[in-house]
C-alpha cells in the first residue's frame, strides 16, 4: 500500500515483517500499521492536557504563548504530576488484582475448592517464616492459610503498613521510606486514597503528587509483584533453568495450536494441563498434537516454570493468528490488543476471553474460574481440536525461524548457579566479580515492545552496548523475549559480551556443565521483577550498603503500559536508576522533568536526592547505554571500586 | 480588556459580576475568563482520546475520515466507554474516602482520642438496628463502634456485598443490580478492580465497561453519599430546618473573615466553634468578631446544621478573596481550585490547605488531624484573626447584596414537617398531591456550577420551568446555592410555582407555622444526594413500586466535576432519569450514547431497559425541563395516573 513504511523500519523480527506483509496483502490493519498512521497529540504526548473533569478538557501552551493553566487554574506542573500519578495507579491497581487473584485462587486450593496444588512448599516455608509464622507442626495447607490470611490483610488493614513490604523491603530502603512519611497502608486504599487525592480540586501541589507516587510505587512493588511472584511460586513452583524455544516459527503447521496471551497463569497453567491430557483428540481430527505457545507475559510464566515455547511480544500479539495456523488464542487481562478480534475474523481463529471483567466485543467468552478451572480449559482446548478442521490451507504462512534460549533464572536458580562455584558463600564469586571489575554493574531489561518504536531493535541494541561494557543484564517481560529471538539468551550470545562479563559466564556457566552462561539471564515476567528487587536486596544486604549504592540499573527502551511506570517507581523509591525509551508524557513540566530526570547535583527536590535513583529518559539505545554506564561507574566510584 | 466577555455572560450573580470587573481591574485572572479563553479540544470533550498508555495518544476520527480505532485496536466505542468509566471512579473515590475519614474520626470520638460529640444517638439507634446490630443495653460508644466496625467492612470484606447497600437499598432496586450480577464486594476492591479492568489491554467490551460502570456507582452511592451522610449525621446531629443568608453580602467588613472551603465537615465544624471562642481575640484587633462562611460543600454542611452563611459557590470561589476583606479561606478537599493560591496572592488573604493529601504549592499548610482537631482550628482562626490588620482598604469591594433562604431539609425534617400536616401518615399529603396531579412530579437539582456555563442561569431557568409545571424541586450542593440566590429557597418564590404546588407549599408551610415551603427544599451537601435516594426509597415503599416507577429526575444543568456523573450513575441504577446539561464526554461514540441517553423503545441496550431510567444530555435549560417533565409524564402514565 502507498504510504506505508517498510516492514524493516516496524520490526527486527524477519518473521514478524513477513506476516505484516502478509497482512497488507489480505487488507488487514496491524497495530505497526495503525501506529504509523496515528498522529499523535503534542499536549498530550508532553502530560500538559487535562482531562480530569467537564470544565475542560485544558491544554497547557507549551511555547508560553497560549494558556498557563487550565479553567481551575491548576499549571502545567500540577497537570503533568497527575497525569504521571494516573499512569502509576493505573499500572498498580493491575499488578495488585493480580496478586489478590492468586492469593484467593491459593485459599481455594488449601480450603480443596479448587484444582490446584501446592508445587513449592520449600517457599511456602520461608515466606511463613518471613511474615513471623510459627511453621512447626503445621500441615501444608495450614500454612498455606495463613500466609494468604497475611496477604489479604493487606487489602484490608486500616493502620500499619503492608507485611509484603515488611517481608521484603530492604531495610535501609525502609527506613527512607519511613523517614519521609511514605510507606503504604493497605494497597486497596492506597489506590482509592491516590485517585481521590488526584482528581480535580484535590491535590495540586506537584512534589506533593509525586511523593504519593512513589507510596503507590511501594504498593506496587510489595502488594503487586512480590506478592504475585512469591505466591506464584508457592503454587506453580519456584522456576529452574529451562531450554526453550522462541520466535513464529514455534507454531506447527501439523500441530492444534492455542496461544495464550495475558498476565496470570491461573489460566494458562490448566491450558497446557488440558493440551496434554487431550492430545489424542488432536488426533482424532488429523492434527500430530497440540501446540501451547505464549504471548507476552502468560508466555512468560509458562516458559519460566514448563518450559513452553514463546511465539512473540506485545506488539507483535496479532501475528500469530495471521500465520492462518492458530487454533485459538486464549487471553485472560493487560496488554490485549482489543484489535485481536478484527485479525481473528479474518481467519478460522477463535479468540476466547476468559475473566468477567475483562472482554473484547464479538469474541467467544468461556469464563474462567478456579472452583471450575478444569472445565474451562477443557473446553478451551476442545474448540481449538474442533477449529483445526477449518483452517483455509491458502491463508497459512508460517515463519520458519526459530531460537533457543535459556530461562528460569530466578533468584532461587542463580543461588544455585552460584553454589556450582562457591558451595560456601554463593554470592561471593559474583559480588568480586563485581569488585574486580570483572563486571561492571548489572541491569534489568524490563517492559515492552511498542508498536510506535522499531520492534525489539532498541531492546537488543541497548543490551548489545551493555554486555559489551562487561555489565550483567538480567531480563523480564516482553524485552526479554527481544532478547532470546537475537540470541542473547543463549551461551552461543557470549561473543558480544567484554572480556570480563565472558571470563565470569564461562565460570559459572562451566560449573554447571554449560559452556556458559547467557549474557542475559530471563527472570520471568513482569511482576517478576520483584526477583531482580530480590537479587539487588541479597546484594544489598551481603554488601552492608542499600539497594541505591549498587551499581544497578533499569532500563525499558520500548515502553508502552502504564504498569512499566508503576514497576519503574518502585525501583526509584529503591534508589535504582530507571531509563526509559518512550516520553513518560511529563516532558511538559519542566519542574517535573526535573524532579524525575536530574541529578542532586543540577536541582534541589529530585528522586536522585530522595532515593538515590533517577530516571534516564532517552529515546536512542546507544546514548543510553552511555548514559546507564556513567551511572553505574559514578556509583562504583561512590562504593570505592575502579571505574 | 479587549476581547473579554462581558461579565454578565458569565454569571447571573450580579455579585460575582461586581468582582470579576474589579479583579480585571487589578489584572487578576479568574476561572471565568480562562474558561472563555481556553479553546477546547473536540477529541476529549467528546470522549474519544485516550492517553491510556504510552502507544498513544490516540485519537478517533469523529468524521470518519481518520483512525476508526486506537494502536491497540481500542474502537470510539471502547474509548469513549472508558473515559466515562474513569470519571466515574473519580468521583466515587472521591465519596468512599469521604466516608472512610467520618468512619475513622467516629471510632477515634468512641475511643476518646478526638474531640467531637456524638449528636444524633437517635438516628445512631436507628443506623444500628437497620445494620442488624443488637441494640439494648449498650452504651452510645458500644454502638458507634460497632457501627463504624461494619462500615469499616465496606472496605474489606472479600465476599458478600457493601453492609450501607443492604441498609438502604431498596428492596426492587437489589433484585435489578442482584439479578444483573452486579452489586459490589467492597468499596476499595471495586475502585481497584475497576482501574484495573479499564486499563490498556483488559476490558475492551463497552457493554461490560458500562456495568462496571453502573457497580461503582452503587459504590459511590452507598459506601459514598449514604454512609457519608449517615456518619456525619450521627457525628454533627441530623439537619432541621434553618434560615440563613447566601450571597457575597454576607462577608462583612468590619469582621474577621474565614470562608470554609471543600467537602468534609470535620474541619469545618471545628473552625465554627473556634470562631465563636475566639470572638475576643478578634476585637482586639479592633473587628467586631468572626464571621466565618461557607463555600462549597463545606459550605452547606454548615449551612444545614448550623445556619452558617454561604458566600457562594464552585464557580466563583475565587471571589470572596476579592473582595479584600476575606483574612484566610480554608479548605480541606475536592473541588478546590488551584487557581485560588494565584488570586490570594494579590491580597493580604491566607489561603490555608488543612489535609496532607491535599495541598496546593504556596499555600499555608496547617495539617488537620482528628486527634489534634482543636490546635488545628484555633491555629487557622487565630491567624485569620491577626490577618486582619493587613488588610488594605483601597481594596475592599464587598458586594451589598445577600439573599434569605430556608435549608436543612432532611427526610427527617420533611417527615416532621408533613406529620404537621398528617400526624399518622405523614407521606399520605405528599402522595395525595402527586396521585391527583397537584404535584407532577419531584425533581432533584445537584452539582455544580462550571466556569464555562453562565453561572447559575441554567440551574434557575430550569427551575423555574419545573415548578410553574408543579414539579417539586428538592436541591443540593452547588447547584443549591445558585437556587437560594435567586429566592427560590424562601417562600417568596412560592409566586413561580404552578397553582397546584403552591397550594401544597402553602398547606405544609401554614402547619409548620411559615407562609408556605420554599419551591426549593435544600436537602444538603452533594454526598446528601443520599437523602434524595432516601426520600424515593420511602416513598416508593410506601406506594409498594420500585424507584424507577416514581415520577422523579434529577438534574445537574451547570455540571463539572466528575463525582455529578457518579452520582448520575447511581441514580440512573435506580432508574431514576437524570439530566446534565454539559457534555458527558461519551458524544463520540453513537453506541455509547445510546446506551445512556436512548429511550428502551429505541435502542436494545439502555440503562432505560436495565433500569428504568435514562441520561439526558440537554444544554439548553427550557429544553432540558421540556425533555424531564416528558418523562415524569410518561411515568405517571404508567402508574396510572392523569398526566
Amino acid at each position: 500500500m502507498k504510504g506505508q513504511p517498510d516492514v524493516k523500519d516496524l520490526t527486527m523480527d524477519t518473521g514478524v515483517q513477513q506476516l505484516i506483509t502478509k497482512a497488507r496483502a489480505e487488507g488487514i490493519e496491524t497495530a505497526f500499521d495503525r501506529a504509523a498512521k496515528m498522529i499523535q497529540c503534542g499536549f498530550g504526548s508532553q502530560g500538559i492536557c487535562c482531562r480530569l473533569c467537564l470544565e475542560g478538557p485544558c491544554r497547557i501552551s507549551p511555547n508560553g504563548k497560549g494558556p498557563q493553566a487550565g479553567v481551575c487554574g491548576a499549571n502545567a506542573d500540577t497537570i503533568a504530576a497527575r497525569n504521571f500519578y494516573n499512569h502509576v495507579i493505573q499500572g498498580t491497581a493491575s499488578h495488585v488484582e493480580h496478586a489478590r487473584e492468586i492469593a484467593h485462587a491459593l485459599i481455594e486450593t488449601a480450603e480443596g475448592h479448587a484444582p490446584y496444588s501446592i508445587k513449592d512448599t520449600e517457599k511456602l516455608k520461608n515466606i511463613a517464616k518471613g511474615l513471623g509464622i510459627d511453621i512447626d507442626n503445621k500441615d501444608v495447607n495450614e500454612l498455606v492459610k495463613e500466609v494468604t490470611a497475611l496477604a489479604l490483610e493487606d487489602f484490608q488493614k486500616q493502620h500499619g503498613t503492608l507485611n509484603w513490604l515488611k517481608l521484603k523491603a530492604h531495610k535501609k530502603s525502609y527506613q527512607t521510606w519511613e523517614n519521609l512519611g511514605l510507606l503504604p497502608e493497605n494497597a486497596h486504599a492506597e489506590i482509592a486514597k491516590s485517585i481521590a487525592r488526584n482528581v480535580m480540586g484535590a491535590d495540586a501541589d506537584p512534589a506533593n503528587l509525586l511523593m504519593g507516587t512513589v507510596t503507590l510505587g511501594l504498593v506496587d512493588g510489595f502488594a503487586g509483584l512480590h506478592m504475585s511472584t512469591d505466591l506464584q511460586d508457592i503454587m506453580f513452583g519456584s522456576p529452574r533453568a529451562v531450554k526453550a524455544q522462541y520466535r513464529l516459527g514455534v507454531i506447527k503447521k501439523d500441530k492444534v495450536n492455542i496461544s495464550v496471551n495475558g498476565h496470570i497463569p491461573l489460566l494458562a497453567e490448566k491450558v497446557v494441563e488440558w493440551a496434554g491430557k487431550l492430545e489424542n483428540e488432536a488426533q482424532k481430527v488429523g492434527a500430530a498434537g497440540i501446540n501451547v505457545v505464549g504471548v507476552c507475559c502468560s508466555g512468560n510464566e509458562l516458559l519460566m516454570r514448563r518450559g513452553v515455547s514463546v511465539a512473540t511480544n506485545y506488539a507483535s500479539q496479532e501475528m500469530p493468528i495471521i500465520t492462518g495456523a492458530l487454533e485459538a488464542m486464549v487471553v485472560d487481562i493487560q496488554c490485549i490488543m482489543p484489535g485481536l478480534h478484527q485479525v481473528a475474523d479474518c481467519y478460522h481463529t477463535e479468540l476466547i476471553t476468559t475473566l468477567p471483567y475483562s472482554k473484547i466485543s464479538g469474541a467467544t467468552h468461556i469464563e474462567f474460574t478456579t472452583e471450575k478451572a478444569d472445565q474451562a480449559a477443557k473446553e478451551i482446548v476442545m474448540r481449538a481440536v474442533n477449529n483445526f478442521t477449518k483452517r483455509n490451507p491458502a491463508k497459512i504462512n508460517i515463519p520458519e525461524e526459530v531460537t533457543e534460549a535459556y530461562a528460569g533464572f530466578s533468584v532461587e536458580q542463580i543461588i544455585e548457579a552460584l553454589k556450582a562455584v562457591n558451595a560456601e558463600d554463593p554470592l561471593k564469586p559474583l559480588v568480586d566479580a563485581i569488585a574486580e571489575g570483572k563486571i561492571m554493574g548489572a541491569v534489568a531489561l524490563v517492559g515492552c515492545t511498542n508498536p510506535r518504536r522499531q520492534q525489539d531493535k532498541y531492546n537488543v541494541e541497548l543490551v548489545m552496548e551493555l554486555i559489551k561494557n562487561n555489565v550483567l543484564v538480567v531480563a523480564t517481560g516482553c524485552s526479554a523475549h527481544s532478547l532470546a529471538k537475537f540470541g542473547l539468551m543463549s551461551p552461543e550470545g557470549l561473543k558480544y559480551c567484554g572480556e570480563g562479563l565472558q571470563e565470569v559466564l564461562t565460570v559459572i556457566g562451566k560449573a554447571n556443565n554449560l559452556p556458559a552462561l547467557p549474557p542475559a539471564l530471563h527472570m520471568g515476567s513482569c511482576v517478576d521483577n520483584s526477583r531482580i528487587a530480590d537479587l539487588l536486596s541479597a546484594l544489598a544486604s551481603y554488601l552492608d550498603v542499600g539497594i541505591k549504592d549498587l551499581p544497578a540499573a533499569g532500563s525499558c527502551p520500548e515502553t508502552h503500559h502504564p504498569k512499566a511506570l508503576a514497576i519503574g517507581t518502585y525501583f526509584l523509591a529503591n534508589g535504582v536508576d530507571v531509563h526509559v525509551g518512550v516520553n513518560p508524557q511529563v516532558t511538559g513540566s519542566k519542574m517535573i522533568t526535573s524532579v524525575l530526570t536530574a541529578s542532586k547535583e543540577q536541582f534541589p527536590f529530585t528522586t536522585d536526592a530522595l532515593f538515590g535513583g533517577k530516571l534516564i529518559y532517552e529515546e536512542d539505545s546507544k546514548k543510553a547505554a552511555e548514559k546507564i554506564l556513567e551511572r553505574l561507574k559514578m556509583k562504583r566510584r561512590i562504593m570505592g571500586l575502579n571505574s
